[in-house]
């Protein structure tokens, strides 16, 4: 194997790929790397055997020259030292060499590396996926939808299912749900007629698999093609295909937490009262809760506090946009409040209450496609 | 007491005396921050009993309004809380007010914060610096004093007083020098006429004392008065005063430490051997020594390399400028080096050798202020 490179775009390959290695895996190969030298380009992969990362850098793109003096085959290299080394090169190309030993020399400049490689047959085969259940989305879509959900899966394994995000087909709508069985966020978009062939009705994705997907998936790509298997589900870009396994046993029905009438619904402006929140909550940071009290005052006022004996107390005033229904006292967490109002993708929020003990419901002004819900804490 | 003031500088001025406090203190009012409203402005303090530093807020400076409705006093807040509280309080003006019963009420738009002060009687009693033994210096130039020696002290406690910078006053010059014993930074200025009278003529600052003194120096900033009594250091800008304790003990003679003649000199471009020394140090990051092997070649020619029999290894190969003397091969740690030359303020450096079991000295091309010193290690 041999071939010689463009340093950044290695760099960029590798940094993906390195988001599925893990130095703590029960299969020593896969704390390496694979490469593997191709006619047409150079693939580079990363597994933890839960995520499977694959990088493709083609040999020439629009008229540019990424690779060349190719020669075919493949190695796993420690990655533990293969991203740092690429990084300090000292020239913008990188000639990279394998030999029958599983010598690797890597040299840039007057700069030379000799590192010790693994074979790669001894690499897992990663599964391919045939389906017919694949769609499209736009890559600022699926990452909004990950964004509004993802925080609020469950970081405990006493309930492994709610680890994941539940993804759902309904009524031609793709939903995204997340709970903690304390909280709930939703996302729920339309889909286009073309993917009305699709088999699957409802998978569960691990939360850590769409936090590494989100962090890889760039705004400027267009568009992720999505295929589920059975326990199995690919993202696939132009150049990464993104694999992750899905999460075994049923996602609980959620449609029936919420609440379908309300008593008083609070009209707000999000970031006042995301930042009033943020303050009321400042003294309590330490206890286990971080709990704040929200009451209705005269003349749509709001006020917020929390009170923290030894500390002190804080107490915020804002006004509402405007206030419905009867008034209210109700406790709650304020890093549950603060995380579903950043989940609000407009600068006014609509929060439906239904008495003091019942969850309630924060949603934009003006769609109904984002809906979040939190459990309230018993304090009055 | 009680005053309005701009939230800005009050950010500013709590951020430089949160420097000084720690959680961890034995004596428990240490922990919080003490606030001095007097008729012509604020007076933060913060300190450890190690380094305290107060900040001043004035009244009025150059026509602009900082603190109104001054009623002057003084109380002790918890500093665990408040930097935040500042940070993110809605308005730009602030109002503070303390009561009879150390009760502390903060108001900043519709946000009011209640927290339980400590009285400021109980705050030790900072000692009035009073000494001749005064001199200025440019803030910048106290920055890269500290900057390249502070580096080198020791971060073991087997011998105290190399825990500090030796701050040495000879031939009208005033030194900076550290040592752990395995290598030496130290920096040379020449003092002007007016400073012939101080009566110190060396002190140890300690290590510590001085980072946290580089992060409150800002380089705008135009010069800092330094003071030195038998125990203490005070160093006074326009609004600041930060005043460290001296370590107890003489500091070791270093200049019999500096070899005389050399054996093998060697020019280079400082970055280049830099970015070099780091890449050949990669694969030995974990090992403790980080050892690279540095050989004299032909033609003016040095290899830099390393070796870590189960990963790999790697060689380096560049040019000199120029090479004098005889052929080495010498062996040092690369963490040492790189830290060396980060001290070295010119593009090009000059080391010179005197054999592969001697120490060796670092210096810019062009001046003999700055001196860097590393004792090799043995592997040939």
């Amino acid at each position: 194997m041999k071939f010689v490179i463009q340093r950044d775009q290695l760099m960029d390959s590798v940094q993906n790929v390195m988001k599925a290695i893990s130095s703590r895996t029960t299969i020593p190969i896969l704390t390496g790397l694979k490469i593997e030298a191709r006619h047409d380009g150079i693939k580079l992969t990363g597994s933890d055997s839960d995520i499977s990362i694959e990088s493709f850098i083609p040999k020439e793109e629009d008229g540019i020259v990424y690779v060349e003096q190719i020669e075919p085959g493949s190695i796993v290299l420690q990655a533990k030292y293969f991203p740092d080394i690429v990084r300090k090169l000292p020239q913008k190309t990188v000639e990279i060499e394998a030999d029958d030993q599983l010598k690797v020399t890597i040299r840039s400049g007057g700069s030379e590396f000799h590192l010790n490689g693994q074979d790669a047959d001894e690499y897992p085969q990663l599964p391919e996926l045939h389906t017919e259940d694949s769609f499209e989305l736009p890559t600022d879509l699926l990452k909004n939808l990950i964004k509004q959900t993802v925080f609020a899966v469950s970081t405990v394994e006493t309930r492994p299912i709610l680890t994941g995000v539940n993804m759902k087909l309904e009524d031609n709508h793709l939903n995204f749900i997340a709970t903690d069985s304390h909280r709930l966020a939703s996302r729920r978009i339309p889909l286009e007629k073309q993917t009305q062939h699709l088999n699957f009705s409802s998978v569960v994705i691990p939360g850590k698999s769409l936090n590494e997907l989100n962090k890889i998936l760039e705004d400027k790509q267009d568009s992720v093609e999505i295929s589920v298997t059975e326990n199995q589900i690919l993202f696939r870009t132009k150049h990464i295909n993104f694999l992750s396994r899905l999460l075994d046993g049923n996602y609980p029905e959620t449609s029936r937490l919420i609440p379908e009438q309300s008593k008083t619904i609070v009209y707000g402006t999000t970031k006042e009262l995301l930042q009033s929140i943020d303050r009321a909550s400042l003294l309590a940071k330490e206890s286990r809760n971080n709990v704040v009290r929200l009451q209705t005052k005269e003349k749509d006022q709001i006020e917020i506090s929390s009170n923290s004996p030894e500390v002190g107390n804080v107490v915020e005033e804002l006004s509402a946009k405007s206030i419905e229904g009867e008034d209210l006292k109700i406790s709650f967490s304020a890093k549950y409040m603060m995380d579903a109002l950043k989940a609000i993708d407009n600068e006014q929020v609509k929060i439906e209450f239904t008495g003091a003990m019942r969850p309630f419901i924060i949603r934009p002004i003006d769609n109904d496609q984002i809906l979040q819900l939190i459990l309230p804490v018993r304090t009055y």
